[in-house]
This record gives C-alpha cells, sequence and structure tokens, in this order.
C-alpha cells in the first residue's frame, strides 16, 4: 500500500471516512456527556475531545499503514518525510465546539510529497460530511459536489463571501485583507474553520478567504475543491512542508475567486 | 383569551410552538423538493416557501384568534393596532436559506401594546428551538435557558461575540458600529439572523449586535433573552410601533453587553 494508485487511492479513501465515523461517534458522545478544555501554549484552547479523538485517529493509521508519516495538530509528528503522510485536525473550530456552537469539524487528509491526495471534512453536529480523493471526484454522502462558476460578474455580488476570522489575519499583519473584502462585498460572513469551506464545497458561499492555515486545516479543502469542479489558489507558498507552514487560500466559484484575488493582491 | 394571565399565555405559547412545529414541516419538506426566489422591491429576495408558510402560521391565528392582530415580514398586516398582535417572520435568513446554508428559522411571537410577551424560535436544519413567555422561563427543547454572566471583564475576551452583517449597519449609515466592534474584540463573527440570536440565547456567543431589525426579527429574541436572565437593551428607540419601526439591539451576557455598549456609544 505504498504506491500512488486509483485502487490504493480508493482503499485509503474508505479508510479516511471510516477514521471520520469514528471521530464523529466520539465528538458527539462527547457533547452529550461533557469535556474539559485547557489552556495551550499559543493562547488557544484544546479540550480532552481533540485528544483522545486525534489518538483513535492515529492508532487506525498507525495500524493500517505503518510505513505512511502523521501530522496531527495536537500530538507529535510521526514519521513526516514519509512518502504518504495523513493530516488530522481532530476538531477544527475548538473555540466553536468549547462554545457549542455546531460548526466545528473533523479534518482528515493524506499526502503524498506534500500534495493532498484525498479528504474527508466532517461536520459531526450538523450531520454533513464532504469527501473525496483525486481523480476519484468529491462527494457530499453520496451526491457529486459540482461548483458551478457564475455566468458573469454581476452576480458576485449576489453571492455569500466566508471569511476566517479577523484574529486569524491580524495574527499575521493582514488584517487589511480583511478589512478590504469586508468593505468591498456586501456579504462577508466570517465563516470560520471547516464550517466555511464545506460552504464553499456546497456552492452555498461562492468562495471563502481563509488566511494563516496549518496543513491539517487546508490540504482536504484543496484536493475536494479542485475535485469539484473549484478554483483552489494559495497566495502564500512555502516549500518546506510539515507542520511549520502557514497557508493563505482563496477558493471556491473561479469567478468570485477571481474577484477576490483582485481585491487582495 | 384577550386578557393578558398565566393561563392566556401558556395557551398562546402552546400554539406558538405548534406553529412552528407547522413551519418546521413545511421547510424541510421545501428543501428535500426544491423551491424558487423572486427579488422584491426593497432588493432583497423571497421564496415561495417564504410566503407558504406565512400564509399557513396566519390561518392558525385568524382562526384560533379572530380578534388578534398579525404583523408578517412577507404580507400585509391585519389589525395591527388590536392589544394583542402576533408578528412573524417566516423564514428569517432568507439569504441563507437561498444559498442552502443552515442558518435560517422562523420567529413567531406576540406583542401586548407593542411589548413582546412570547417568543419561539426555530432552526429546522439544526433541529433547535427556543421558546418561552414573559414569566414563564424560555427553553431550549425540555431545557431551561439561563444566560450564566461572566464573573469579571478579564473573561469577555474570551467570549465570542454575535454581530449581523454588516450591510445591514451600512444602511443605516452605522457601519462605524460595526467596524468599531470588529476591531474591539479579537472574535467578532456575523452569526447573522436568528442563529446570532439562538446562540446569545445558549450562552455560546457572549453577546449579540444586531442593527436595522424589523419588530417580526427582534420581538421573540427580547422576551427570551429577558426570561433566560440576560440582558438585552435597545439602542434605537421609536414608539410608533408596528411594520415600520427598526431596532438596534445589543443581547446577552450582562457584562458583555455591557462592554459592547460603552464601545458603540
Amino acid at each position: 500500500m505504498t504506491s500512488l494508485n486509483r485502487k490504493n487511492l480508493k482503499a485509503w479513501l474508505g479508510e479516511a471516512v471510516s477514521m471520520a465515523d469514528r471521530s464523529r461517534e466520539l465528538i458527539l458522545e462527547s457533547v452529550r456527556t461533557g469535556f474539559e478544555h485547557t489552556l495551550k501554549d499559543d493562547g488557544t484552547f484544546v479540550t480532552d475531545v481533540d485528544t483522545s479523538v486525534e489518538t483513535a485517529l492515529r492508532a487506525r493509521i498507525l495500524e493500517s499503514f505503518p510505513e505512511h508519516g502523521i501530522i496531527g495538530e495536537e500530538l507529535n509528528d510521526v514519521n513526516p518525510d514519509a512518502d504518504f503522510v495523513w493530516t488530522i485536525d481532530p476538531i477544527d473550530g475548538t473555540q466553536s465546539f468549547r462554545h457549542r456552537i455546531p460548526l466545528y469539524g473533523t479534518i482528515i487528509s493524506l499526502l503524498h510529497h506534500d500534495i493532498p491526495v484525498l479528504g474527508v471534512i466532517d461536520l459531526p453536529a450538523l450531520g454533513i460530511r464532504c469527501s473525496g480523493a483525486l481523480g476519484e471526484g468529491a462527494f457530499c454522502g453520496d451526491e457529486q459536489l459540482r461548483i458551478e462558476d457564475l455566468g458573469d460578474d454581476q452576480a458576485i455580488e449576489r453571492e455569500i463571501i466566508a471569511a476566517g476570522e479577523r484574529k486569524q489575519f491580524v495574527g499575521i499583519g493582514k488584517e487589511y485583507v480583511f478589512d478590504e473584502i469586508m468593505h468591498a462585498h456586501p456579504s462577508v460572513r466570517t465563516y470560520c474553520d471547516c464550517f466555511g469551506h464545506v460552504m464553499a464545497l456546497l456552492g452555498s458561499v461562492g468562495a471563502m478567504v481563509d488566511f494563516n492555515l496549518h496543513v491539517w486545516d487546508s490540504a482536504a479543502t484543496e484536493v475536494l475543491v479542485k475535485e469539484a469542479g473549484g478554483k483552489h489558489v494559495r497566495l502564500f507558498e512555502d516549500r518546506r512542508g510539515g507542520r511549520d507552514v502557514r497557508y493563505d487560500v482563496v477558493f471556491g466559484k473561479p469567478r468570485v475567486v477571481d474577484w477576490l484575488l483582485e481585491r487582495i493582491r
């Protein structure tokens, strides 16, 4: 199971979907029974659910794919220079989760030499899951996702634009990008984290502008948007790969992405 | 059924909850089967679902409470100077609904001489409903809502603040309020429409700043927030009542509301 071919991709995607089943189960159980949170060194919170979900998913990967690497948000890297590396964000949107806002989710992806080849985004509280792999299409449940472009630029103002939270932009001195978009379009909404990503995949928002992401936040979306026929642009390139890179991305319907890029660049 | 007493309030709330059952049924059916939208004179969209839900709810009110008035978003006033007037927003967040973003809902309230005495906010796609009446408490499902205040102002920065969309503020020349809040707090999210209101009722966001609302957007929230022990402030007072008034409101945990008011005024 170490070469990139259709048969392996399908098998790996099946395993990723099964991992998302497990994470959904663990997360919904913790919502019922309660959970603890602690402050991390970087000033953000982590809950015991983040850690227990990531531990469970890592155990599955280590058992099924001992030769693959793992980069996850809450625990140390495993073999991060392997040809194939899994990325895990056990709860993307921990702040929402902690406040019981139902717009958080689990993100799983697989990289082949830093290129995302499959992705799963699961929103447990909404019962929505997007999944797909290179050349295999992107799906929401059984429905194949097709991000339809707009017929003309006039229609852009009737779209909704999703953005990450302003503090993501402030953290890297790029709040002017957030403010510019907020002023340029009448309906910009801070649908941060994977909820915004899924809304872009479903075509519910025209595009999303999300800055200062880690690989575990962004890899699944990249492959899913492309497989759905949408446009995905990385504004910030860094060839190092791994845990230390940050990604500034814009993705969604091609015309809306282009319109946003004109305002950002 | 024309005097304000506990027995009548309970009966009316029961009827409002039953109306919300019906609207949820109609809305979820239309999500499955599809719906049409048209542009209104005010530049916003209406779907055939908005109209059919409002028509169905009005029929229930006219039958059960022929002496009460009705003010609803999509249809003409009925007896708006009656002692008791029902307000209906069949789909609050039509823009979200039209784009299949699951953060819309139905709002029903009853006014007694312009004072909200009961309210129901139903989020069909999330399966969440808040309801309550004057002196009867506010509930989400079976759970009584208690908006807990923060122990001190230090904790405010770890809260999430909900805001309406910037265009609501732009429309009345008050975009400086939106921008001020967006700059003053690290986690301001445009959780517009009744989704933000429900998040404030559940204590998931510290408070919400929502401007330029109609009575059908705001009346239910006012009684529910107060019954849940939260603080609800109208910044913009207009004694005329009815369809033509707009409300600028801030509501949620008392310390967070006060902190926001200091920045807005």
